[in-house]
């Protein structure tokens, strides 16, 4: 079952604000239907954002046909109602800028579909490298803290983080995977732990703040991440506590490897600095399965992203590549390397979303 | 009104499970009561439980004395109890210990009760010294962020962590106080929040995993926490996630002060690594609001602390004196001067139970 599909003339997703309690998709016929969709988190994830965006755009495409609308109009509304539906995820407005170039290029709505349709496809391999490349990167790592869900659920069929601990799990089986429950959404405790739970890897929930003192006391032996976008300079943004996370791994002196397709990194953003930080719902932290918690008249913040600096990430894996976190200008250098040289056992760098989003 | 009090030969406290829904008062008349009441944390916090372990003991020596027992040996059944239900909480057998050994002097139930009342009526003045030699230390601080709750809360009827911010905003209105809302239980949402809230003094609640992103995007300029168990080279036991927040204010380059009373220092444990740390019930993690949030099948680890290594740590203020958490033989080295040199503007090094606390 695919966490986001095309099925007839619509966009098909698993609720994933309904899991674990109940596995179930629904079908989006409107733009409209899938913002709403985006903002509350039924579908979400670096990757599945991104194949979101494209399919978003392909749904506009078919309903302006259908309504014998301006099809350049209609997209362009589409376009800015889904790239601001979550504005720090790069993947979703790339998606979203996949099918307009092709409709710059001349396609028609057939052809705006089989561009959207391309990028669902590409993504169960891009993942499949990527995850295959941070399995070999840690092999050996029998204990491993992940944060947040960059599994499955997060892409279309196959993970980034969750698909390195797959990955590490099918070499060698996993000791235990920590898995940070990470608030205020829960997206550790409701969705990572039930990938993990199907997939038979040991793994045992924690609150967020419990991954500092359990990599400090030896029990961690590695931390991999997804990301949501990666700034020229290397800098991570990924779901809040994120950071955390690096600066323990890092004073243990564990790797911190980030797992995300060439998608992800957003070469016109020069440094974490430039990076808008999503403030969501203050509501979100205030209460909890409905009810307030919180002291009455109480305020919250609620960033959901954060930022990790480059010099403490252990290396980021692509699809391409492996790029080091702390050496300079680390990610254009490795990357004339990926594509005017080997891009090793990787996929071809001439395909994938990967070399697409790349400007110029 | 007070946290925990001794009213009519029974122990009274307010109970906290209860905050900030109601504020409810519950009298215990037996130790067991008093057991429930530490486990449940109805009752919680370092000071607090200080008092706690010594009015327990007065319990069972009047209980003892109106079932004509055998004080001696109910004395000693009541400690084991007392000091088993929170084996982090250094205070909580501190304070059963003060009571013990005025028994072991000789006292009778009187006096044994007169002991139990004097660490309370301690407790306020060492928590108000402590409190001012903190806020003397972050002086012009207007952004702080602290984590769980070391407020009025935890102690008799003024905190530490909270004292000094109390302190700092009287000398100066604070901007804001970045309060961590303290997974699993809490209690920096449900208890820090009431408390400031009652006092006025502007604040927003944030999950735990945001603070590092706030520091390290300057929005704070210290940190102050409260501390459960100080080991005789620094080390700071306190609720977990407070090493993350040391390690994030470390690489933010902003001060990390943990206020505390000399009766958190344990001098016979040498290191942080010789803390125990209390694993407390999945179920806390598992579940919110008696509703399961994760996923069927997936198991919890519940670590109640984690250890804050000394170099960490800014500085630790107690009602005697300023401890440089990175100076190798700060505690014992200071403890001289402290002692023998001139406690300044602090409470008589004679009095109150971080004197008594010292084992030699």
């Amino acid at each position: 079952m695919r966490t986001i599909d095309w099925v007839d003339g619509m966009v098909r997703i698993i609720d994933q604000t309904r899991l674990p309690a109940e596995l179930v998709s629904i079908d989006l016929r409107e733009v409209d239907e899938l913002v709403v969709s985006i903002r509350s988190l039924a579908v979400r994830g670096a990757m599945a954002l991104g194949v979101a965006g494209a399919l978003g755009m392909a749904l506009a495409a078919c309903r302006s046909a259908e309504r014998d609308g301006d099809l350049d109009a209609d997209l362009a509304v589409a376009a800015d109602k889904l790239s601001g539906a979550r504005p720090t995820a790069v993947n979703l407005s790339w998606g979203v800028e996949q099918v307009r170039s092709a409709r710059a290029a001349g396609a028609g709505v057939a052809e705006l579909v089989a561009a959207a349709l391309a990028i669902r496809d590409a993504d169960i391999e891009v993942n499949q490298a990527l995850s295959d490349r941070g399995a070999q990167l840690l092999a050996g790592a029998r204990r491993v803290l992940t944060h947040c869900n960059a599994g499955a659920l997060a892409g279309v069929e196959f993970g980034t983080a969750l698909g390195v601990i797959e990955r590490l799990h099918a070499a060698a089986p996993l000791e235990m995977v920590y898995v940070c429950e990470t608030r205020p959404l829960l997206q550790g405790s409701r969705l990572t732990a039930w990938e993990l739970g199907r997939r038979g890897i040991p793994h045992r929930v924690i609150v967020d703040s419990a991954a500092a003192g359990l990599m400090l006391g030896g029990q961690v032996e590695a931390v991999v991440v997804g990301a949501d976008r990666i700034a020229a300079n290397g800098d991570v943004a990924n779901k809040v506590g994120t950071v955390s996370h690096a600066l323990a791994a890092s004073y243990a002196g564990i790797p911190f490897v980030v797992a995300a397709p060439e998608s992800t990194i957003d070469r016109a953003t020069e440094s974490g600095a430039g990076i808008r930080i999503e403030l969501r719902d203050a509501g979100e932290v205030l209460a909890m399965a409905g009810q307030r918690v919180a002291a009455p008249g109480s305020t919250g913040w609620n960033p959901a992203f954060d930022v990790t600096p480059a010099a403490l990430v252990t290396a980021i894996v692509t699809e391409l590549r492996t790029i080091d976190g702390r050496a300079d200008d680390a990610i254009d250098g490795r990357a004339e390397d990926a594509i005017d040289g080997s891009p090793g056992d990787s996929v071809d760098a001439s395909q994938g979303p990967g070399s697409v989003a790349q400007p110029e």
